[in-house]
């Protein structure tokens, strides 16, 4: 923490992972919506194997193989994908529709609430995520996230991490990326925005993937560590971080 | 009031004129700014003539004849000529930049809050606005303004009224056009809001362009009508308007 953290206006979020506990969010409502149709599978594999398909899919858009396609979308097809890969076919449109929509019911990790409500005095709020406008909307309403908008991939009509996604959020608040932190669980993430200009901050994830199957440390040089967000808010907000 | 406004998920509302009184407020800040370097105008009438160059500007997007260009960028270009039409072209570029931001430091009318916060239980809350996203973001702190997201020209890359803008707005929701109503005090902006498919609420601002210089009433059909965004809050928030 130095001399480059009191320029920065704006803190924007990766929200997977860093923010939500998508894994046992999506297990949960997975079992809520399948089980009454008779299918019992291990709900946590079903969540880690619908997650695998996300970077493909996204992979499709940044390589300019398909248009921009919002994150809702590209879940759907990876929900057949997968339902036919545990064959379990005969789920009905209805309830294949509603469980797509699991991702906007994803629950927050306990520190974020609080430790965003932190930030929000001194900082601009917004994510910085792949998920789609709505998507974001209603993890906000749900967790009682603060936002000041809604940036990301749907903004900029591509898919982290290439550098337009996190160059339009910055933008987007008038801001040079420098003056501009990411913050998220995953040292990848962090990288590419740090290669995009932006400051960045880890938050150590340790279980997102289940138990010890998380990120602890960073594996990128970033220029904050924190154990929550909570524990960023308290870096941030630190009086020598005059704006 | 009927059937259609049932199905109602999320209002999206015009800025400038309908939730903030842009008039006094520039008028304010052109003072506070110019009046220090010895300048004396008539500054309603400064106020008003910076604001003429706003639909001029945003026409040369709408028809193609330049790319997508942020407001306040607009806004800027606009601020030059004026200075000049005023014969007052010796201010310093600091002092434009700074009065050029005038626009984020825009009073709502004393309605609009507590009207927001009302409705912010039954529906999703987003300006549709031509102003840019971090023009939004600045009059959203400095009023209280709740939004779920900051939608509107920017997001659109296109200027109201031209079609996109107001489609975008219920789009990137994931809403139908007949889902979402638009909230304007101007009959134009209702008109093509309808004539793309949503619903509409007209909000009287009859001094917006001064004492009795606004609109009092619609001049084309609308769904709603209020006085007040506090009271379009009790129509909407009626118990016969169930989700």
């Amino acid at each position: 923490m130095g001399c480059s953290q009191r320029m920065i206006k704006a803190l924007v979020f990766d929200i997977f992972g860093t923010l939500v506990d998508w894994r046992t969010s999506i297990a949960r409502e997975s079992e809520i919506l399948l089980s009454p149709l008779g299918i019992a599978v291990d709900w946590l594999a079903f969540a880690d194997a619908w997650r695998q398909q996300y970077q493909p899919a996204m992979e499709k858009v940044r390589t300019g193989h398909m248009p921009y396609t919002k994150l809702d979308v590209l879940h759907r097809r990876n929900l057949d994908i997968i339902l036919s890969d545990f064959a379990i076919d005969h789920v009905d449109e209805t309830t294949r529709r509603e469980l797509n929509y699991a991702w906007h019911r994803l629950d927050a990790w306990p520190d974020v609430r609080p430790g965003l409500q932190a930030l929000k005095a001194k900082y601009l709020l917004a994510p910085c995520s792949n998920g789609n406008i709505s998507l974001m909307v209603n993890l906000a309403r749900r967790n009682g996230f603060p936002w000041d908008a809604i940036l990301g991939a749907e903004v900029a009509h591509d898919y982290k991490p290439k550098p337009i996604v996190y160059l339009s959020a910055a933008s987007a608040l008038d801001l040079a990326p420098e003056q501009t932190m990411m913050v998220a669980a995953h040292s990848s993430d962090l990288a590419a925005a740090a290669a995009a200009g932006l400051r960045t901050a880890f938050v150590a994830r340790p279980d997102e993937n289940g138990p010890g199957q998380g990120e602890a440390e960073p594996s990128v040089a970033v220029d904050v560590s924190a154990s929550s967000i909570l524990e960023l808010s308290r870096i941030m907000n630190h009086p020598d971080l005059t704006a």
